[in-house]
C-alpha cells in the first residue's frame, strides 16, 4: 500500500460544493436559523428523495430501504464475487443544525463514485454509498443494517415513516458481505482548526460514561441560618463541578474530557438554602479504563466533599457506551492517502458518536475528519471551507482505492 | 426602668399552649404535611375568625379590618389620653408551615392581656393586639396600618378577601397614635438553640441585597471540544458559588450571610457544555454598608473569574431592602425583663423580615425571640418547647409593663 496508483485522480470539487449547497436548501423554514432535517420529518424525507435522484443520475443501483436508509450500489465487471466496501454517513440533522455534519460524508462519497465512473476506473469490490437514517436520534439506519433492530423499534420506525415506504420488513443484515467501511465527516471539535491541520485520521470513537451526582443537605432559611450552621447542597455541587476539570487533568489521558451539562437545586427559592443539588456528569476517552479511572476519582472527590461539609452524596450511573477502535488497515489507508497528497494530518479520537462506531464492530472501518471552523457544530454557524471539503473527499477517494487493492 | 414592679406577674402557660394547639388544627388538610393558612385562603380566614372570638372572650374591643387584620383593643380608665402600645404578629403561614411562626406572637400577646385583666392590672396606655394580614406574602396588614398601601394593591386585596369583609375603605393610618411596638416570635434560626439560650433581644432586622449573576461562554459539544478550548459558563458559576462563602467570611461582620438559592444553565443538555449559567445571590447583614461591601467584593470576584476564563459576566441587582434598627428604650425593656427573670439572653439580628420592620420605621419597636429547635422554620418540623413559649410570653408581658411605665 505504498502508493494509491492513481496519483492524479481527484474529485470534482465544484460539483461537491454545489451539491452541499443544494442539499442545504432543504430544511430551511425561513423562521428558525440553520437547517432542520430532523430524522423522519418531511424535510428529512425530501432530502432523502433528492439524494436518491443524485444516486440514480450517477448510475448507482439505488433505493430507500424500509428504515429510511438511502443506498446506492456501484457494481463492476470484476466485483461480483467480492464483498462490498461501504462509504457512509447521514443526511438528517439536529434542529437548527449546519450544512456539513453528515451531508459532507454522503455527498463526498457520491462524488468519489462519480469521479471513478467518469474516469473509467473499475474497482475490484462492489461499493455502496449509504445515507443512514436517524444518525442524530440514535443511529437507527446503521444499527438496522449492521447489528439489527428489534421488533418494537421497528414498529416505531414504521410509524414515523410514510406508510408507502414501509411495506418491506426490516432490512436484512448487511454486514456479512462487507469488506470495509469509510466515513468522511467534519471534526465537530476545534483541534484541527486550532492547529492549522487538514485531515484527522480517526483512531477510534471515545467511550461515554454518564452519571448523576446528587448532594443532599438541609433546605433552610437564607436569613436566619448562620453560615457555619448550613448544609448547603449547592455549595457541595459547586465544589464538585470545579473538581471535575481538575480530575480530568490529573487522571485523564490528555485527550479526556468531562462535562457537567445540567444542574438543578431544590427547593429553588432565592431566599432558601438549597437542600438538594443534582449535577449531570459525562466523561469521554478513547480508553475505557481511563474513563473508569476518572469516574472513580470523581466518586472519591464527591465523597470527600460530602464528608467535609456534612452532606450526603449519591452517584447514579446513567449509561456507559464503550469506546470503539478503528481498524489498522483502514487507518493506514487514510493516513497514507493524506500524506501522499501533502496534507497535514494527525491521528485523533472522535469525541462524538458516528455511524462508523456501529460499522467498526463488524468490519474494518475508519473515518476521515476535516476541520470545523472554531470547532462549532450542531449550529447554523457550522463551517468547513470548500478547499477542506475537497481535501476530505480526495482522501476518501484515495483511501477507497487503497482498500480496494488491499482488502 | 430598674424593676418591672410586677415580680410575680406571669402568663397562664397552659392556656397559651392550648391556644397554640387549637389554632394549629386550622389549616391541616390531612394531605399536605404541616399547617397551611396561606394569606386570604379559606383556612386563613377561618383562623382569623377563631382569633376574633378569642379576642372578644378576653374583653377586647375587636374587629377584622378591611385588609384582614384582626385587631383587639384594651382600654382602661387611665388610658384615654395616651397613645397606644401595639403587640403584633401574624396568623397566616407559608404552605405546609409550622405552628409557632407568627401564631406564638399573636397568642402570646393575647395571653399577656388576659393575664393583666385577670389580675386587675390597669395600664397607662391603651394596648392593641394585632394579627397582621399576609405577613408571609408581603406584610400587607402592617404596611396598610403603618405606612399605607396604594390603590392598586388595595384593589388586589379586595379581590382576595370575601366581598362581605371589604365594604370598608383601606384602614386609616394607625401609627400617629402609637407609642411603641413589641413582637414575640420564634427565632427561625438555630443560634439560641445551639447556644442553649432562652431569649434573643433583637437589635434590628437585616438588610437584604439581592442580585443575579449570569456567566456567558460558548455552548459546545461535550465530546469534541478539548478541555482547554472550552468556555464553560457553569464552571465559572460554580467557582463563583464557592467564592460567595469566602467573601462573606473575609468581608462580612461575622453575622453576615449570603446564599445562592437558584441556579440554571442553558442549553441544559447533558452532552452540551453550558453556554450560560445564572445564579441568584442574596446577602444580609444588620449593617447596610457591610452588605454593600460584600456585594462589591462579589462583583470583583465574578469579574476576575470571567476574565480568567474568557467568559462574559453580568450582575443585575434585583432588590435592596435596607436594614431596620430597633429602638434602644424598647430593647432595654426586653433585655431587662429577660434578665430579671434569670433567663439567658443575647442581643442578635433578625435574619428574617417581620412586621416589626414596618412598625420600627414609625415608632419605637423591638422583638423578643425564643429558640427554634435545630433552627427549623417554614416547615412542619418547626418546634419550640412549651417552656420556651412561656418564657417568651412572660418577657413580652414584663416588657409591656416596663414600656407602659416608661413611654
Amino acid at each position: 500500500m505504498k502508493d494509491s496508483g492513481f496519483a492524479n485522480i481527484s474529485v470534482n470539487a465544484k460539483r461537491l460544493w454545489e451539491d452541499l449547497n443544494e442539499l442545504s436548501r432543504i430544511g430551511r423554514d425561513g423562521i428558525s436559523p440553520g437547517i432542520s432535517r430532523v430524522a423522519f420529518s418531511a424535510s428529512d424525507m425530501r432530502g432523502r428523495k433528492w439524494l436518491l435522484e443524485r444516486f440514480k443520475e450517477a448510475g448507482l443501483h439505488s433505493s430507500i430501504d424500509s428504515v429510511g436508509n438511502v443506498i446506492g450500489r456501484l457494481d463492476t465487471a470484476k466485483s461480483a464475487a467480492k464483498s462490498a466496501i461501504i462509504l457512509g454517513s447521514h443526511t438528517d440533522t439536529v434542529p437548527s443544525g449546519g450544512m456539513f455534519d453528515g451531508a459532507l460524508g454522503v455527498l463526498g462519497a457520491l462524488e468519489c463514485i462519480r469521479s471513478l465512473v467518469e474516469k473509467g476506473v473499475v474497482l475490484e469490490h462492489p461499493v455502496y454509498v449509504v445515507s443512514f437514517s436517524n444518525e442524530e436520534g440514535g443511529m437507527t439506519g446503521s444499527r438496522a443494517l449492521f447489528r439489527g433492530i428489534d421488533q418494537s423499534e421497528w414498529e416505531t420506525v414504521r410509524s414515523l415513516l410514510n406508510a408507502g415506504e414501509v411495506s418491506a420488513p426490516p432490512p436484512p443484515l448487511f454486514s456479512r458481505n462487507c469488506a470495509g467501511y469509510l466515513e468522511l465527516h467534519v471534526e465537530q471539535g476545534g483541534v484541527l482548526d486550532a492547529a492549522g491541520e487538514d485531515i484527522g485520521v480517526v483512531e477510534g470513537i471515545v467511550c461515554i460514561h454518564s452519571f448523576d451526582v446528587v448532594f443532599k443537605g438541609h433546605a433552610n432559611h437564607a436569613g436566619t441560618t448562620p453560615m457555619h450552621q448550613r448544609k448547603d447542597a449547592l455549595l457541595g455541587a459547586a465544589r464538585f463541578v470545579v473538581d471535575v476539570g481538575d480530575a480530568v487533568t490529573s487522571l485523564g489521558s490528555g485527550q479526556s474530557v468531562a462535562t457537567c451539562g445540567q444542574i438543578s437545586v431544590t427547593p429553588g427559592g432565592r431566599n432558601v438554602i438549597p437542600g438538594t443539588a443534582k449535577v449531570s456528569v459525562e466523561t469521554r476517552d478513547l480508553d475505557d479504563m481511563v474513563a473508569c479511572r476518572i469516574v472513580q476519582g470523581l466518586r472519591k472527590r464527591a465523597a470527600f466533599i460530602a464528608e467535609e461539609m456534612g452532606l450526603q452524596v449519591f452517584l447514579t450511573e446513567t449509561s456507559v457506551i464503550p469506546a470503539v477502535l478503528t481498524h489498522g488497515t483502514v487507518r493506514d489507508a487514510v493516513e497514507m492517502s493524506a500524506e501522499e497528497m501533502g496534507l497535514k494530518c494527525r491521528r485523533m479520537a472522535s469525541g462524538a458518536g458516528h455511524d462508523c462506531m456501529i460499522a467498526a464492530k463488524v468490519m474494518p472501518a475508519d473515518m476521515v475528519f476535516v476541520p470545523s471552523k472554531n470547532g462549532v457544530s450542531h449550529s447554523p454557524d457550522e463551517w468547513t471551507d470548500e478547499k477542506q471539503c475537497e481535501n476530505g473527499a480526495n482522501v476518501l477517494l484515495r483511501a477507497l482505492l487503497r482498500l480496494d487493492a488491499a482488502l
